[in-house]
């Protein structure tokens, strides 16, 4: 009877309507990730399972805040947390991690971690002056992590007062804890997290990358000689596992082992955090079946024989390798699921190397998380966020029962990846300047990809304007471009960046070199405009799929750079070129 | 072929085991929040359309992060926000809005817009002096909010530069900003915020809260009058409109008014947030179809008339509605859709009075943000999260194209919600002492919700002693609880939590003292245990169901009161009277 009410019928039928409307809005704009018609932001087909178990959870609506309103999925949030330790290659018993709403939260939870852990000594010095008796103020903020959370547990029954006497009693005052240091390349949450935790960005230092958009490790221990010689401490140094614009891998080994050097030979430490929200997950393909990190050369050989690449693929280079290996020795590692673990938005991660450094950000002393490894009552009170879907936890745990932690799963779907963008590249390397018209085009990369982003651009050979070659990317990005166009005029679609002089300093001029662009152009414009492909598709491995797809790649952007011409939209980049003379 | 392979087949079979593994463990543990069995935490039963909206968009996998990711879901984000700033009363052109993982995130977007916009002031001091030339530090820290953002509209040209020089350039220096002020009743995502935003939890200032659970306005008026005789700025009082413990709603519009005062009397002003997390839907309530607040003696009528109250309902009181009214004056607020919006995790919110405000927080001026209010390039810059499911935004859409966000809508759901819970508690007022076995229990509520909670405790007759009673209320708690048991176990689920004095001060001695408590036994104990039912369902509006449950819930609690009798469980607890004696 009320099912054929009046006012049954209408709500049956405004919802019919709301979900025509989404479901058209949806189709009309939204690109189809899974087509390898698009490549461009870290977007792809993700795993059915890992759908069905999202929604699955999400009918009972679980929230990860408490236990009390999610007994199934909480256990899998710390089940996946377990997961991530495995990945990073983090001690089961001493590592902790779960899942953030993304990996900008997860970033913030570092720094987090690293500002009040490094305040404790100071509060200690407060609190009880006797367990740090003789150590002066630069001593402290020197200490390493390992010390501080080793004399933490001497003063348990004092904690709550030392931990009021920290940052986290007393907020931040001034800059006392020192430098955030992070690679040119870093992503942008890093500025708002310094801004957000009270550092302030212009305690941030930016490293200069070198020409692979890796961190230069010169510069780096440069600008830390230069601190330690001023007595400014350094708080803590982020290197980037899979940069967000060229999936660069930072040589996170030489990090660490820097970080070593000066704590022997100067006494000076610091907390290290590998952002690696982005390439993190790639760490499966250097795991074998017992989680071990495999030897180089067996990688190499079980690479080939397991099918992953074929024989003439030279990946990993050993920066990569030596990178994705010291992944195990830093504090805490951003990981993402919704990137390289092909699972559905929102479900970023984090793990940290010891659990114990929870107690300095949680309203709780760290054996209330140790007593709670199974059921930890209130998830909310030991991470940033409160309430959050459980159904995300589901979503990543069903991926995680069905795709191994190793070569023989993750470590293949990503391979394929990888094989991809390596492919990608070698092509783009290939192709020599070809006509158009009367006029012959230069295609270049930007560098050989640590990972699988490849950018390229383009030049007109002859034009060695630099702003007339930006605008000419520019108009080929507009035509390329996911929105402002319906998506289907496009047969190729990408996304695109700008590398800025003030954001990698001459870096980029390497690109511009190859596409004869002199120097002082680029000192003139100090801005280069370069499409951007991230090659997340397992599907190019297979040759026939990868040949066919780069044919009517090259075919799909010559036809754009025929129509530029022919519509004359050139003139403008002329008018350029003038105005530039 | 493929399909058929030894390879698909095993990781099909590992697919349905996964699936069927995270299928038994949500049923045997998961809480069916629709059952009115269930009155605990806020969860309840969630909207079937707004699930499949989810669902729907989820299939794109859109995120909201960048426009280009999300070209559907951006848009309805946005949207979704002018929806707050609706539901708020904002003005729809000069608010903003947007959603956020929960209701933590949105409050701490709410400290960061207070820290930042009073920091910077002192910034035009030093990048551009003559613009508050002759102005005392006390008099910057005291700049209106609204001067302070038409100050910053003059100095658009050097306002990098100024925001620079601002916290967010030089991080927290002390507490040079002054204290934040909460009720005690604020949620601990408050501490968190303090901790993580370099404020520091001891510059946040709890205010004791009145008998019925409201920020008492006498205390923080001499909080403030104290702080400013020891010239210590304050910098913003939070006030909360449905506390997660009690449901009560604090006099907001005093707090404003306070505010005005003390702007006009002493040269005094400081930053408003409004908590509303939890009630902030209800004010769908008293918004008639033309989103017009509707006057009191309108309102009252108009709930009878419409059928959402019968006549002998005394809801709202004067207090709740001139608080909710208040909301549209304040400068931000929580609002979280997944909780009175009825739509799935992971749906929290915060909307601004000013949008200009968000040139203190993102990387862009505000100009760039109003130019962009089709297609904000990078929502991601505007906001502290990054990555962010676009499904989402298509969740709480969908709600909010079906269900009108006035009286007729939202205000009837939530209205059922709230006739629930003053009937509820009215059943519980009227219960006498009743018999079980040689025994007579009484029960006692907390406080005449403000809105949908309804706390209570038990005791036996004659016992005197605190740490008893809340002995008996753990037991009684302990067999409802919706975890540590098969769920089916018990046919009442509910939660508890706990009031003590380092919270409440003597708040909670009220509910005591009517269970026959003297006062030296709560001085003695400072902390009582009780059981807590939020009561988001609205099938109690319909009285059959509300009488038929209210008869098996009493029934439920009274077999479980038997059971501790018979089990002599309550041996347990004579022995704790007579350690007391």
């Amino acid at each position: 009877e009320e099912q054929s009410s009046p006012a049954f019928l209408n709500v049956q039928q405004k919802t019919i309507n709301a979900l025509q409307l989404l479901s058209a809005k949806l189709r009309e704009t939204s690109v189809p990730w899974h087509s390898p018609r698009y490549l461009g932001q870290m977007n792809s087909e993700i795993l059915m399972p890992s759908i069905i178990g999202y929604v699955t959870a999400m009918l009972y609506n679980p929230n990860n805040c408490a236990y009390e309103g999610a007994p199934a999925t909480t256990p899998m949030e710390l089940e996946v947390g377990k997961d991530f330790c495995k990945i990073i290659g983090f001690d089961l018993e001493k590592g902790w991690g779960h899942i953030t709403n993304d990996g900008t939260i997860a970033n913030m939870e570092g720094l987090w971690y690293a500002r009040n852990i490094k305040s404790i000594p100071f509060s200690i010095k407060e609190v009880k002056p006797e367990l740090v008796a003789g150590k002066t103020d630069w001593e402290l903020a020197n200490m390493k992590i390992c010390d501080i959370l080793d004399l933490s547990d001497k003063v348990q029954s004092e904690w709550m007062d030392i931990r009021n006497h920290s940052v986290r009693g007393k907020g931040v005052e001034g800059n006392k804890l020192g430098k955030w240091i992070v690679p040119q390349t870093k992503h942008y949450s890093w500025v708002k997290a310094a801004d957000l935790l009270g550092i302030g960005i212009e305690n941030m230092i930016d490293i200069q990358v070198d020409e692979k958009y890796r961190m230069d490790i010169d510069v780096l221990e440069k600008t830390i000689n230069d601190l330690i010689d001023k007595k400014i401490p350094i708080l803590g140094v982020v290197a980037v596992i899979g940069t967000t614009e060229e999936g660069a891998v930072d040589h996170l080994d030489k990090v660490v082992a820097l970080r070593d050097k000066f704590e022997k030979e100067k006494g000076v430490s610091f907390y290290i955090h590998a952002d690696a929200a982005y390439g993190g997950y790639a760490r499966t393909i250097f795991l074998d079946e017992e989680q071990e990190f495999i030897p180089y050369k067996t990688l190499k050989t079980r690479l080939v024989k397991d099918g992953i690449f074929p024989e003439e693929v030279d990946w990993p280079s050993t920066d990569v390798y030596n990178a994705y290996k010291a992944m195990a020795d830093v504090n805490s590692v951003t990981i993402d699921p919704h990137k390289m673990g092909y699972v559905p938005y929102a479900a970023g991660g984090i793990a940290i190397r010891d659990k114990r450094m929870v107690q300095a950000v949680s309203f709780f002393a760290a054996y209330v998380l140790e007593q709670n490894t199974k059921f930890p009552e209130l998830l909310g009170s030991f991470i940033i966020e409160g309430s959050k879907a459980g159904a995300a936890a589901a979503g990543v745990w069903v991926a995680h029962q069905i795709i191994p932690l190793n070569i023989t799963g993750y470590g293949r779907l990503i391979g394929a990846s990888v094989y991809g963008a390596y492919k990608f590249y070698e092509m783009i390397k290939a192709t020599a300047p070809f006509k158009i018209g009367d006029k012959t085009i230069k295609m270049e990369a930007l560098t050989e990809p640590d990972f699988n982003i490849v950018d390229w651009a383009y030049n007109i050979e002859g034009n060695k304007d630099m702003a007339a070659m930006n605008a000419f990317n520019n108009k080929l990005f507009a035509m390329s471009a996911p929105f402002g166009q319906p998506i289907l005029k496009s047969d190729f679609l990408t996304s695109h960046t700008d590398l800025a002089y003030d954001d990698y300093g001459d870096a980029p001029y390497g690109l511009a070199e190859r596409l004869g662009i002199p120097k002082e152009q680029w000192d003139k414009e100090h801005n280069i405009i370069v499409l951007r492909a991230c090659l997340l598709t397992p599907y190019f491995m297979n040759p026939c799929v990868m040949e066919t797809y780069w044919d009517d790649f090259m075919d799909s952007m010559n036809k754009k750079i025929e129509k530029l011409f022919k519509e004359k939209e050139l003139d403008e980049i002329e008018a350029i070129k003038k105005a530039d003379a």
